[in-house]
């Protein structure tokens, strides 16, 4: 590209790289009609009629298990497999516009290679054979771009790939598209200059949620069985709750970053993490139980040297998972969630209760304050930071994820300030010190009143007081980011979707604040129509294995009280 | 104490309140001569005549497992392992003045309490049961002061004790005294407005190192088991070289820093870390082993949740120890070592091989680049913080650890530049990942020549190009602050000392630059007479147990060394 290329140019050149990256037989003659709010099965009809009855049921396999089982013994090569995702990724492209870069050919030798393997030595090549893996597009493979949206990242091909992307080779996967997401990436829906907008498949007139929008919408439509997001402060469980998906987000530097493209580098303090997001909890054990073996330290200076840990998994800490007691936290003290969330939380309560589980509620502790914290770190030195990626080209900042010509929220959560002194920046880390602690102690005298002899196993929490919003309208909530201040692990699960008839608006004449009064405002069960509703199981600081666990017996719970109330969940 | 009260006042007076707190029967009534320079067996003298023959006894076990074994089995008494202890203690600070909270009844108090609850339920209390063990400054005790040698901490009370404290008590230990450190912790030296200076007791006109000099000129005089130091470039492993003793910097949060007090507060991407000093192996094995499986994350919401590892102790990612392949450094690119650190070198390498093990030459990587690095983030905001501690009483900083009148070097190390921009700050940080991913990339293709199927095991280096120098002579070198850097576990452990025979100076022509030549003009050996000689055995981040048990190796290897070939060591 030569240097005076207009930002317009560059973004233009690319999307039109990706367009012809795509098959010409993979394209829709016949889309679904402009209109046409949840195209999830759109793929499956005989309108789409791209794929196979057997690639249709290859890629409603959700269970990653399964899909892994099935790969391991050759039911089904890699190759059948890689393209029948593939095909299925690139019609939710055509739908949802949810991928960057598309390299059919590349993914397709890839799967080949494994299929040779795995016939010539009679052994999976590791644990995550065969399997095709979406990646966010921060996740470098060695040869592509990887522009994270940015118009001054087009034509930089990556010289290696991110470590988690050796690891994942090394487990024998299929990395096979990557995925959309928004400028600078410090935005709960995915928008950006390069690649444009991604939708819900569910409703395609609300935000697919963001930063890992890419993903969340891929995996919704069955495009991808596993895909790599990152979170600093929401964007792997925005998308996984707004999508209907499982989302984890580990704590910081369990799983190795080293290598990929990232905004805000340099910000030790309060890094983004990556971490699965699956249609299964088998996806998102599969992917941290591989990653986590293979030890990724030997490879990533900054990956913490802690072994995956089986006796954690059996909930070793927590009774051995015989009677858990989890904290329900109704609302954050901020902002209170709308009638869907308020019913998921119910429904888990009641799930959790008739499997024989405890549940107490959880009574947030300054989660405005911690949230403040965090952002006054992520935005330290934000400003110059995302100026250094823009400038270059030209690119404007966007101050708002809103369709042109309509009204958004602007700025949501992104307050970019004058850079900080490393001293104030130093004495609002000291701070922080001081809330995790008092949390911690907060969390250590729950013991008091939970009655099993151990502090409270799990919290359990919306990770959003809304669900999925129309574009640009998604308001930054303490939800998701005061579990990063705290730096605790964390799993979204899908529970129920948005009903009409259950989910009726609550008239309220009373607001904890503003941003109450307009989270309220913003409900009414038509907006939200299909959208699903999720929740979030937090645990303590590198608590992965545990948090896994109790995700698992909590959706265990969940399917036992849906079949037993014949609940419409 | 009045807000006007001027600092030399308060230092008057804390000073004082520290003399009154000395028995008068623990006093010495005929010290060494003034010019005495070796002090170390002085206690022991009929000169001194304070310590019984049993006290002395009990002192002169170095060794922490036979200490513990004679506590937990009633053989001795805590109250009398505590007296004895706390006599040698309070004599050494006599003659080395190391020590700044004395409290001898709360602790014999306290011994007592153990000693009881092992007599009433035949059990020892925890795995440190009986144990005295000092504390530098930092480490609060409920109802002292932790001054850290500032005159604006003088009469702040802890209102808490810090968690490590906490969690020595619910092991069973007895903290039981208090050490000195340098003003604003942050020199390889020991001397501040309050105390005054720490002296090494194996040559009084010789530092005792920095910043936990009273940790290593106490535990040198016996006068402690056990201690606990703190390490941001070196202050755990400095005064363990120059004073002989064993001394482990773990990586960042291993071990809980929550509570402590600490200049350079919020600096949380490059942090001081707490660790142990011993005589003994055995002391550094017990209290990593027993602080780390007492869960201190429970307490320290910092505190990695990462259990003690028997398996990585056993060496298992190491070949299990039976042949392991050393790198030697025989210096760091920048400075030349004197002559008993190199014959230290050699020593230790002949030791390996006859032991049975592999030796290769190791060749640092950007050492002096990782060194300015990890300097920039101290210093980003050093400055002001520095700032914040002095002003309210006045007290100035001290650019020099020199005796006055007498030349010194100037602000080692300790650059107080204008304070960064975080934007700058995230630039270095930035820098920093790269130089981390380098090294471990350097390390791991280590691979190709150690003819063992594994990267070098650890490597093997000196703590510094020099051993204990005279008071403000030492230098700021990158021997150990590499390390942090990097965030390496490193063991530091003794090797020899100073043998004006062997350790003749070496004349020289060339150098590798000007720190090397004044590193040479410092060296004569009647000038490091006596003075200890170390090395450090260094693993990766979070190898703690791995270094442990390699650091035993090589220690029992240079016994097994000194003991065939009867050398003078």
């Amino acid at each position: 590209m030569s240097s005076n290329t207009s930002w317009q140019d560059l973004a233009k050149a690319k999307k039109l790289r990706q367009q012809e990256a795509i098959p010409p037989a993979w394209k829709l003659a016949s889309p679904p009609e402009y209109g046409a709010l949840d195209v999830r099965t759109f793929p499956e009809s005989p309108q789409c009629g791209l794929l196979t009855s057997r690639e249709i049921e290859i890629t409603n396999t959700t269970d990653v298990d399964a899909l892994l089982s099935n790969l391991a013994t050759a039911k089904w090569s890699s190759e059948e497999v890689t393209r029948a995702f593939y095909k299925r990724a690139i019609i939710a492209h055509q739908l949802v516009n949810c991928l960057t870069e598309i390299f059919v050919d590349r993914a397709i030798e890839r799967a080949k290679e494994l299929d040779k393997y795995l016939k010539e030595t009679g052994k999976p090549y590791g644990p995550l054979h065969g399997l095709p893996i979406s990646l966010k597009d921060q996740v470098r493979i060695k040869g592509l771009e990887a522009t994270i949206g940015h118009t001054s990242w087009v034509g930089k091909y990556s010289e290696d790939d991110a470590v988690l992307t050796k690891v994942l080779y090394s487990c024998g996967a299929v990395p096979f598209v990557m995925t959309n997401v928004p400028q600078t990436l410090m935005w709960p829906e995915t928008y950006n200059l390069i690649f444009g907008r991604t939708l819900n498949p569910a409703n395609r007139t609300l935000t697919s949620g963001g930063s890992s929008g890419g993903e969340g919408a891929l995996i919704a439509m069955k495009g991808s069985p596993l895909g790599v997001g990152s979170d600093i402060g929401g964007s792997i469980r925005y998308p996984s709750t707004f999508n209907g998906l499982y989302g984890f987000r580990p704590s910081s530097c369990r799983i190795p970053y080293s290598g990929a493209v990232n905004t805000l580098e340099g910000l030790d303090t309060a890094p983004s993490v990556l971490g699965p997001l699956s249609n299964s909890l088998s996806g998102v054990k599969a992917f941290l139980k591989a990653v986590i073996q293979s030890e990724p330290w030997v490879l990533d200076p900054l990956a913490i040297r802690k072994k995956w840990d089986e006796d954690a998994y059996r909930l070793a800490d927590h009774g051995n998972g015989k009677q858990l007691c989890f904290g329900i936290m109704a609302d954050d003290g901020n902002v209170i969630p709308h009638p869907p969330i308020q019913r998921a939380l119910k429904v888990v309560e009641a799930a959790l209760v008739a499997a024989g589980h405890k549940v107490v509620p959880w009574t947030p502790h300054k989660h405005q304050e911690l949230y403040d914290n965090v952002a006054k770190i992520w935005m330290a030195a934000a400003a110059e930071d995302i100026n250094a990626v823009l400038s270059p080209t030209g690119e404007p900042r966007l101050t708002t994820m809103a369709p042109e010509g309509s009204a958004g929220v602007a700025d949501v959560g992104v307050t970019y300030a004058r850079t900080l002194s490393a001293y104030e920046l130093w004495q609002i880390q000291k701070a922080r010190t001081g809330l995790r602690e008092e949390y911690l102690a907060v969390w250590r005298d729950s013991v008091k009143y939970t009655g099993t002899g151990r502090p409270v196993d799990a919290i359990i929490a919306p990770v959003a007081p809304h669900a999925a919003c129309p574009h640009g309208k998604t308001p930054i909530s303490t939800y998701t980011a005061v579990w990063n201040s705290l730096n605790y692990a964390c799993c979204a699960f899908p529970v129920t979707s948005v009903d009409p008839v259950q989910d009726r608006a609550q008239p309220r004449s009373e607001f904890l604040g503003e941003k109450d009064r307009r989270n309220w405002e913003l409900y009414s069960p038509e907006t939200f129509k299909n959208a699903p509703v999720g929740l979030q199981v937090v645990g303590q600081m590198l608590e992965e294995e545990a948090v896994l666990a109790m995700t698992e017996i909590v959706d265990e719970a969940l399917r036992a009280y849906k079949t037993v109330t014949k609940a419409k969940l």
